[in-house]
Protein backbone atom coordinates (compact mmCIF):
# COMPACT_ATOMS: atom_id res chain seq x y z
CA UNK A 1 0.00 0.00 0.00
CA UNK A 2 3.08 2.50 -0.31
CA UNK A 3 1.87 4.21 -3.75
CA UNK A 4 -1.17 5.24 -1.81
CA UNK A 5 0.64 7.61 0.20
CA UNK A 6 1.69 9.47 -2.89
CA UNK A 7 -1.78 9.62 -4.16
CA UNK A 8 -3.08 13.01 -4.45
CA UNK A 9 -5.88 13.95 -2.42
CA UNK A 10 -7.87 15.54 -5.90
CA UNK A 11 -7.18 11.87 -7.47
CA UNK A 12 -8.57 9.83 -4.21
CA UNK A 13 -11.33 11.76 -3.91
CA UNK A 14 -13.12 10.33 -7.51
CA UNK A 15 -11.45 7.09 -7.29
CA UNK A 16 -15.31 6.34 -5.44
CA UNK A 17 -16.49 7.80 -8.80
CA UNK A 18 -14.56 6.16 -11.10
CA UNK A 19 -15.23 2.74 -9.57
CA UNK A 20 -18.96 3.04 -9.27
CA UNK A 21 -19.40 4.65 -12.97
CA UNK A 22 -17.19 1.14 -14.05
CA UNK A 23 -19.34 -0.95 -12.01
CA UNK A 24 -22.15 0.27 -14.16
CA UNK A 25 -20.45 -0.03 -17.34
CA UNK A 26 -19.49 -3.63 -16.67
CA UNK A 27 -23.27 -4.18 -15.84
CA UNK A 28 -23.94 -3.08 -18.83
CA UNK A 29 -21.49 -5.19 -20.89
CA UNK A 30 -18.39 -3.04 -21.23
CA UNK A 31 -15.33 -4.60 -21.09
CA UNK A 32 -12.51 -1.79 -22.58
CA UNK A 33 -13.34 1.80 -22.33
CA UNK A 34 -10.83 4.57 -23.51
CA UNK A 35 -10.17 7.58 -21.69
CA UNK A 36 -11.99 9.37 -23.89
CA UNK A 37 -15.48 7.73 -23.83
CA UNK A 38 -14.36 7.28 -19.80
CA UNK A 39 -14.54 11.11 -19.75
CA UNK A 40 -17.92 11.26 -21.36
CA UNK A 41 -19.59 9.10 -18.85
CA UNK A 42 -17.87 10.44 -15.62
CA UNK A 43 -17.58 14.28 -16.49
CA UNK A 44 -14.68 14.04 -15.62
CA UNK A 45 -12.03 15.48 -18.46
CA UNK A 46 -9.92 12.60 -20.02
CA UNK A 47 -6.73 14.41 -19.25
CA UNK A 48 -7.42 13.98 -15.62
CA UNK A 49 -8.68 10.51 -16.02
CA UNK A 50 -4.92 9.31 -17.84
CA UNK A 51 -3.44 11.52 -15.17
CA UNK A 52 -5.33 9.91 -11.88
CA UNK A 53 -4.54 6.67 -13.71
CA UNK A 54 -1.22 6.96 -14.10
CA UNK A 55 -0.66 7.19 -10.12
CA UNK A 56 -1.97 3.93 -10.18
CA UNK A 57 0.63 2.14 -12.30
CA UNK A 58 0.16 0.62 -16.06
CA UNK A 59 -3.44 0.14 -16.01
CA UNK A 60 -3.61 0.00 -19.77
CA UNK A 61 -1.95 0.90 -23.02
CA UNK A 62 -1.84 3.62 -25.72
CA UNK A 63 -4.96 3.60 -28.26
CA UNK A 64 -6.42 0.58 -26.93
CA UNK A 65 -8.18 1.56 -23.59
CA UNK A 66 -8.35 0.33 -20.35
CA UNK A 67 -10.08 -3.14 -19.43
CA UNK A 68 -13.40 -2.40 -16.92
CA UNK A 69 -12.81 -5.70 -14.95
CA UNK A 70 -9.23 -5.50 -13.90
CA UNK A 71 -10.01 -1.35 -13.24
CA UNK A 72 -12.88 -2.55 -10.62
CA UNK A 73 -10.39 -5.03 -9.38
CA UNK A 74 -7.74 -2.52 -8.52
CA UNK A 75 -10.01 0.58 -7.58
CA UNK A 76 -12.11 -1.71 -5.00
CA UNK A 77 -9.05 -2.60 -3.43
CA UNK A 78 -7.42 0.93 -2.91
CA UNK A 79 -10.81 1.66 -1.46
CA UNK A 80 -10.97 -1.62 0.74
CA UNK A 81 -14.76 -1.84 -0.34
CA UNK A 82 -14.56 -5.95 0.05
CA UNK A 83 -14.45 -4.87 4.17
CA UNK A 84 -18.05 -4.70 5.29
CA UNK A 85 -18.03 -1.09 7.21
CA UNK A 86 -20.28 -1.23 10.15
CA UNK A 87 -22.19 2.42 10.85
CA UNK A 88 -23.59 3.67 13.57
CA UNK A 89 -26.30 6.41 13.27
CA UNK A 90 -26.86 9.63 15.53
CA UNK A 91 -29.46 11.67 15.26
CA UNK A 92 -33.26 10.28 14.17
CA UNK A 93 -34.74 13.75 12.63
CA UNK A 94 -36.10 13.45 9.38
CA UNK A 95 -32.61 13.17 7.81
CA UNK A 96 -31.66 10.75 9.88
CA UNK A 97 -34.71 8.88 8.55
CA UNK A 98 -33.68 9.38 5.06
CA UNK A 99 -30.75 7.85 5.68
CA UNK A 100 -31.95 5.04 7.35
CA UNK A 101 -34.27 3.73 4.61
CA UNK A 102 -31.67 4.22 1.96
CA UNK A 103 -29.31 2.19 3.97
CA UNK A 104 -26.71 2.82 1.37
CA UNK A 105 -28.22 -0.53 -0.43
CA UNK A 106 -26.30 0.37 -3.35
CA UNK A 107 -23.34 -0.86 -1.79
CA UNK A 108 -23.55 -4.13 0.19
CA UNK A 109 -20.32 -2.95 1.91
CA UNK A 110 -21.89 -0.08 3.82
CA UNK A 111 -24.36 -0.73 6.41
CA UNK A 112 -25.92 0.82 9.19
CA UNK A 113 -25.88 -1.15 11.97
CA UNK A 114 -27.65 0.98 14.95
CA UNK A 115 -29.22 4.01 15.74
CA UNK A 116 -28.93 6.30 18.05
CA UNK A 117 -31.10 9.69 19.12
CA UNK A 118 -31.35 11.69 22.43
CA UNK A 119 -34.83 12.83 22.80
CA UNK A 120 -36.20 10.08 25.53
CA UNK A 121 -39.14 10.17 23.44
CA UNK A 122 -37.72 8.25 20.62
CA UNK A 123 -35.20 6.47 23.03
CA UNK A 124 -36.93 2.57 23.21
CA UNK A 125 -39.01 2.92 19.88
CA UNK A 126 -38.04 1.04 16.81
CA UNK A 127 -38.09 2.84 13.73
CA UNK A 128 -38.03 0.57 10.13
CA UNK A 129 -36.98 -2.21 12.35
CA UNK A 130 -33.97 -0.55 13.78
CA UNK A 131 -34.61 0.39 17.81
CA UNK A 132 -33.31 3.36 18.58
CA UNK A 133 -30.87 3.40 21.38
CA UNK A 134 -30.02 6.61 23.88
CA UNK A 135 -26.20 8.16 23.11
CA UNK A 136 -25.45 7.00 27.00
CA UNK A 137 -25.07 3.23 26.00
CA UNK A 138 -23.12 4.30 22.40
CA UNK A 139 -20.45 2.97 23.68
CA UNK A 140 -21.51 -0.01 24.78
CA UNK A 141 -24.01 -0.68 21.32
CA UNK A 142 -20.94 -0.15 18.88
CA UNK A 143 -18.78 -2.74 20.63
CA UNK A 144 -21.10 -5.49 20.69
CA UNK A 145 -21.98 -4.37 16.98
CA UNK A 146 -18.64 -3.65 15.72
CA UNK A 147 -18.95 -0.83 14.32
CA UNK A 148 -16.47 1.50 12.93
CA UNK A 149 -18.07 4.24 11.15
CA UNK A 150 -20.42 7.37 12.91
CA UNK A 151 -22.72 9.37 11.02
CA UNK A 152 -24.16 12.18 12.80
CA UNK A 153 -27.11 14.30 12.10
CA UNK A 154 -27.42 16.08 14.95
CA UNK A 155 -27.68 19.34 14.98
CA UNK A 156 -24.53 22.49 14.86
CA UNK A 157 -25.83 23.26 18.69
CA UNK A 158 -25.46 19.43 19.94
CA UNK A 159 -23.26 18.15 17.31
CA UNK A 160 -19.90 18.78 19.34
CA UNK A 161 -21.30 16.29 21.78
CA UNK A 162 -22.20 13.75 20.05
CA UNK A 163 -18.73 13.97 18.27
CA UNK A 164 -17.20 13.44 21.37
CA UNK A 165 -19.19 11.04 22.79
CA UNK A 166 -18.55 9.10 18.87
CA UNK A 167 -14.48 9.86 19.32
CA UNK A 168 -14.53 8.21 23.20
CA UNK A 169 -16.00 5.32 21.84
CA UNK A 170 -12.73 4.63 19.54
CA UNK A 171 -14.88 4.93 16.03
CA UNK A 172 -11.95 7.21 13.99
CA UNK A 173 -14.15 8.03 10.28
CA UNK A 174 -17.28 10.15 11.09
CA UNK A 175 -19.57 12.19 8.53
CA UNK A 176 -21.05 14.94 9.92
CA UNK A 177 -24.08 16.65 8.58
CA UNK A 178 -23.80 19.85 11.07
CA UNK A 179 -21.29 22.31 8.86
CA UNK A 180 -20.13 23.77 12.04
CA UNK A 181 -16.58 22.79 12.75
CA UNK A 182 -16.19 20.65 15.63
CA UNK A 183 -12.90 19.59 17.60
CA UNK A 184 -11.50 16.37 17.09
CA UNK A 185 -8.21 14.56 17.76
CA UNK A 186 -5.46 14.42 15.05
CA UNK A 187 -6.22 10.28 14.50
CA UNK A 188 -9.67 11.25 13.78
CA UNK A 189 -10.99 11.75 10.70
CA UNK A 190 -13.89 13.91 9.95
CA UNK A 191 -15.65 14.74 6.62
CA UNK A 192 -18.78 17.78 6.49
CA UNK A 193 -21.82 17.50 4.43
CA UNK A 194 -22.80 21.51 3.74
CA UNK A 195 -25.59 21.31 2.05
CA UNK A 196 -26.16 25.00 2.38
CA UNK A 197 -22.60 25.53 0.48
CA UNK A 198 -23.25 23.08 -1.69
CA UNK A 199 -26.52 25.27 -2.51
CA UNK A 200 -24.23 28.42 -2.84
CA UNK A 201 -21.48 26.76 -4.75
CA UNK A 202 -23.98 25.60 -7.21
CA UNK A 203 -25.56 29.12 -7.67
CA UNK A 204 -22.35 30.84 -8.00
CA UNK A 205 -21.18 28.61 -10.58
CA UNK A 206 -24.72 28.77 -12.28
CA UNK A 207 -24.04 33.07 -12.22
CA UNK A 208 -20.55 32.84 -13.63
CA UNK A 209 -21.56 30.07 -16.17
CA UNK A 210 -24.75 32.52 -17.16
CA UNK A 211 -22.31 35.22 -18.01
CA UNK A 212 -20.29 33.18 -20.06
CA UNK A 213 -22.71 31.72 -22.39
CA UNK A 214 -24.52 33.96 -25.13
CA UNK A 215 -28.20 34.16 -24.73
CA UNK A 216 -28.99 32.59 -28.30
CA UNK A 217 -27.53 29.37 -26.56
CA UNK A 218 -30.82 29.51 -24.31
CA UNK A 219 -33.41 30.62 -26.77
CA UNK B 1 -16.98 40.97 -12.01
CA UNK B 2 -14.11 40.41 -14.82
CA UNK B 3 -11.87 39.36 -12.08
CA UNK B 4 -14.28 36.57 -11.43
CA UNK B 5 -13.58 34.53 -14.25
CA UNK B 6 -9.82 34.23 -13.63
CA UNK B 7 -10.38 32.85 -10.01
CA UNK B 8 -9.54 29.04 -9.78
CA UNK B 9 -12.58 26.39 -9.23
CA UNK B 10 -10.87 25.76 -6.29
CA UNK B 11 -10.73 28.68 -4.97
CA UNK B 12 -14.50 29.18 -6.02
CA UNK B 13 -15.24 26.59 -4.06
CA UNK B 14 -14.18 27.19 -0.70
CA UNK B 15 -15.34 31.14 -0.90
CA UNK B 16 -19.17 30.15 0.65
CA UNK B 17 -17.39 28.26 3.42
CA UNK B 18 -15.06 31.39 3.97
CA UNK B 19 -18.13 33.34 4.32
CA UNK B 20 -19.71 30.86 6.61
CA UNK B 21 -17.15 31.34 9.61
CA UNK B 22 -16.36 35.10 8.87
CA UNK B 23 -20.21 35.59 9.72
CA UNK B 24 -19.84 33.61 12.62
CA UNK B 25 -16.56 35.60 14.15
CA UNK B 26 -18.16 38.81 13.58
CA UNK B 27 -21.22 37.17 15.03
CA UNK B 28 -19.04 36.56 18.20
CA UNK B 29 -17.41 39.86 18.09
CA UNK B 30 -14.13 39.24 15.96
CA UNK B 31 -13.44 42.57 13.54
CA UNK B 32 -9.91 41.32 12.62
CA UNK B 33 -8.26 37.77 11.84
CA UNK B 34 -5.17 36.95 10.46
CA UNK B 35 -4.69 34.27 7.73
CA UNK B 36 -3.76 31.77 10.59
CA UNK B 37 -6.02 32.41 12.94
CA UNK B 38 -8.73 31.94 10.11
CA UNK B 39 -6.76 28.75 9.10
CA UNK B 40 -7.90 27.47 12.98
CA UNK B 41 -11.38 28.13 12.37
CA UNK B 42 -11.53 26.68 8.56
CA UNK B 43 -9.24 23.82 8.89
CA UNK B 44 -8.08 24.66 5.44
CA UNK B 45 -3.95 25.82 5.69
CA UNK B 46 -3.22 29.46 5.81
CA UNK B 47 -1.19 29.29 2.61
CA UNK B 48 -3.99 28.59 0.72
CA UNK B 49 -6.42 31.39 2.45
CA UNK B 50 -3.75 33.56 1.75
CA UNK B 51 -3.22 32.52 -1.82
CA UNK B 52 -7.25 32.13 -2.23
CA UNK B 53 -7.62 35.35 -0.53
CA UNK B 54 -5.15 37.69 -3.74
CA UNK B 55 -6.82 36.22 -6.34
CA UNK B 56 -9.51 38.58 -4.63
CA UNK B 57 -7.32 41.82 -5.18
CA UNK B 58 -5.90 43.77 -1.73
CA UNK B 59 -8.29 42.48 1.16
CA UNK B 60 -5.55 42.82 4.04
CA UNK B 61 -1.91 44.17 4.79
CA UNK B 62 0.89 41.67 6.11
CA UNK B 63 0.97 41.60 9.75
CA UNK B 64 -2.04 43.43 10.00
CA UNK B 65 -4.41 40.44 8.88
CA UNK B 66 -7.63 40.89 7.82
CA UNK B 67 -11.21 43.41 8.53
CA UNK B 68 -13.68 40.87 8.90
CA UNK B 69 -16.37 42.98 8.09
CA UNK B 70 -14.49 44.44 4.93
CA UNK B 71 -14.19 40.65 3.90
CA UNK B 72 -18.11 39.69 4.46
CA UNK B 73 -18.99 42.48 2.56
CA UNK B 74 -16.31 41.14 -0.54
CA UNK B 75 -17.40 37.56 -0.34
CA UNK B 76 -21.10 38.12 0.22
CA UNK B 77 -21.20 40.63 -3.30
CA UNK B 78 -18.89 37.58 -4.75
CA UNK B 79 -21.37 35.06 -3.93
CA UNK B 80 -24.47 37.42 -4.53
CA UNK B 81 -26.52 35.51 -1.31
CA UNK B 82 -27.86 39.78 -1.52
CA UNK B 83 -30.05 37.98 -4.51
CA UNK B 84 -33.01 35.96 -2.93
CA UNK B 85 -32.65 32.55 -4.49
CA UNK B 86 -36.33 30.73 -4.85
CA UNK B 87 -35.77 27.00 -5.25
CA UNK B 88 -38.48 24.20 -6.34
CA UNK B 89 -37.98 21.29 -4.73
CA UNK B 90 -38.78 18.03 -6.63
CA UNK B 91 -39.58 14.51 -4.73
CA UNK B 92 -41.26 14.23 -1.00
CA UNK B 93 -39.49 11.46 0.25
CA UNK B 94 -37.97 11.20 3.51
CA UNK B 95 -35.00 13.20 2.58
CA UNK B 96 -37.02 15.94 0.54
CA UNK B 97 -39.23 16.23 3.68
CA UNK B 98 -35.98 16.92 5.56
CA UNK B 99 -34.82 19.41 3.38
CA UNK B 100 -37.80 20.89 3.39
CA UNK B 101 -38.02 20.95 7.12
CA UNK B 102 -34.46 22.86 7.16
CA UNK B 103 -35.22 24.75 4.28
CA UNK B 104 -32.12 26.53 4.68
CA UNK B 105 -32.90 28.62 7.46
CA UNK B 106 -29.33 29.78 8.62
CA UNK B 107 -29.58 31.45 5.05
CA UNK B 108 -32.42 34.43 4.23
CA UNK B 109 -32.00 34.09 0.82
CA UNK B 110 -32.48 30.74 0.07
CA UNK B 111 -35.92 29.40 0.59
CA UNK B 112 -37.79 26.45 -0.95
CA UNK B 113 -41.02 28.21 -2.23
CA UNK B 114 -43.10 25.03 -3.60
CA UNK B 115 -42.45 21.09 -3.79
CA UNK B 116 -43.18 18.49 -6.27
CA UNK B 117 -44.03 14.89 -6.51
CA UNK B 118 -45.07 12.24 -9.12
CA UNK B 119 -46.74 10.15 -6.12
CA UNK B 120 -50.64 10.46 -6.99
CA UNK B 121 -50.76 9.94 -2.92
CA UNK B 122 -49.43 12.36 -2.52
CA UNK B 123 -49.96 15.34 -4.60
CA UNK B 124 -52.76 17.89 -3.87
CA UNK B 125 -51.82 17.03 -0.19
CA UNK B 126 -49.76 19.77 2.48
CA UNK B 127 -47.01 18.85 3.94
CA UNK B 128 -45.67 21.50 6.33
CA UNK B 129 -47.70 24.08 5.12
CA UNK B 130 -46.73 23.09 1.32
CA UNK B 131 -48.96 22.28 -0.94
CA UNK B 132 -47.47 19.13 -3.17
CA UNK B 133 -47.72 19.48 -6.89
CA UNK B 134 -47.54 17.12 -9.78
CA UNK B 135 -44.74 17.51 -11.87
CA UNK B 136 -47.21 18.43 -14.90
CA UNK B 137 -47.59 21.93 -13.70
CA UNK B 138 -43.73 22.48 -12.54
CA UNK B 139 -43.19 25.18 -15.20
CA UNK B 140 -46.74 26.30 -14.32
CA UNK B 141 -45.87 26.64 -10.61
CA UNK B 142 -42.44 27.69 -10.79
CA UNK B 143 -43.17 30.47 -13.50
CA UNK B 144 -45.65 31.74 -10.70
CA UNK B 145 -42.84 31.39 -8.10
CA UNK B 146 -40.50 33.09 -9.84
CA UNK B 147 -38.02 29.70 -9.46
CA UNK B 148 -34.32 30.08 -10.39
CA UNK B 149 -32.81 26.86 -8.88
CA UNK B 150 -34.30 23.35 -8.49
CA UNK B 151 -33.14 20.45 -5.90
CA UNK B 152 -34.27 17.04 -6.81
CA UNK B 153 -34.55 13.92 -4.64
CA UNK B 154 -36.19 11.92 -6.93
CA UNK B 155 -34.45 7.99 -7.27
CA UNK B 156 -31.70 7.66 -9.92
CA UNK B 157 -34.47 5.56 -12.33
CA UNK B 158 -36.45 8.12 -12.53
CA UNK B 159 -33.76 11.66 -12.26
CA UNK B 160 -33.72 12.10 -15.76
CA UNK B 161 -37.34 12.53 -16.27
CA UNK B 162 -37.10 15.08 -13.32
CA UNK B 163 -34.26 16.94 -14.51
CA UNK B 164 -35.51 16.86 -18.06
CA UNK B 165 -39.17 19.25 -16.76
CA UNK B 166 -36.57 20.90 -14.83
CA UNK B 167 -34.43 22.20 -17.61
CA UNK B 168 -37.46 22.52 -20.13
CA UNK B 169 -38.93 24.94 -17.19
CA UNK B 170 -35.71 27.53 -17.72
CA UNK B 171 -34.00 26.57 -14.71
CA UNK B 172 -30.32 26.84 -15.16
CA UNK B 173 -29.32 25.41 -11.19
CA UNK B 174 -30.01 22.05 -10.12
CA UNK B 175 -28.84 19.95 -7.21
CA UNK B 176 -29.04 16.29 -7.45
CA UNK B 177 -29.13 13.83 -4.90
CA UNK B 178 -29.80 10.55 -7.31
CA UNK B 179 -25.68 10.03 -7.82
CA UNK B 180 -26.20 8.73 -11.69
CA UNK B 181 -25.02 11.47 -14.26
CA UNK B 182 -27.71 13.01 -16.44
CA UNK B 183 -27.51 14.80 -19.57
CA UNK B 184 -29.02 18.26 -19.31
CA UNK B 185 -27.55 21.26 -22.09
CA UNK B 186 -24.59 23.51 -22.14
CA UNK B 187 -26.07 26.10 -19.81
CA UNK B 188 -27.19 24.28 -17.12
CA UNK B 189 -25.30 23.89 -14.10
CA UNK B 190 -25.55 20.78 -12.33
CA UNK B 191 -24.31 19.73 -8.96
CA UNK B 192 -24.44 15.67 -7.44
CA UNK B 193 -25.01 14.91 -3.83
CA UNK B 194 -23.67 11.14 -3.75
CA UNK B 195 -23.60 10.23 0.20
CA UNK B 196 -22.10 6.67 -1.06
CA UNK B 197 -19.28 8.23 -2.26
CA UNK B 198 -18.99 10.74 0.52
CA UNK B 199 -19.05 8.03 2.96
CA UNK B 200 -16.31 5.64 1.01
CA UNK B 201 -13.84 8.38 0.56
CA UNK B 202 -13.89 9.18 4.08
CA UNK B 203 -13.00 5.56 4.72
CA UNK B 204 -10.69 5.56 2.28
CA UNK B 205 -9.07 8.79 3.83
CA UNK B 206 -9.44 7.38 7.41
CA UNK B 207 -7.37 3.88 6.26
CA UNK B 208 -4.68 5.64 5.01
CA UNK B 209 -4.61 8.12 8.00
CA UNK B 210 -4.48 5.09 10.66
CA UNK B 211 -1.23 3.80 8.41
CA UNK B 212 0.14 6.98 9.21
CA UNK B 213 -0.29 7.34 12.55
CA UNK B 214 1.43 5.41 15.15
CA UNK B 215 -0.70 3.38 17.78
CA UNK B 216 0.93 4.95 20.63
CA UNK B 217 -0.74 8.06 19.81
CA UNK B 218 -3.99 6.70 19.76
CA UNK B 219 -3.88 4.92 23.47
Amino acid sequence: MNELKKLPRATAKRLPLYLRNLKVLEANGVTRIKSKEFAEVTQVPSATIRRDFSYLGELGRSGYGYEVPFLIEVFSELLETDEEKRIALVGMGNLGKALLKNNFRRNANLKINCVFDNNPELIGTVFDGFMIYGMDQFEKVCQENNVNVAITTVPSHSSQMAVNTIVDAGITAILNFAPDRVIVPPYVSIRYIDLTTELLTLIFFDNQHQQLIPNYVKN
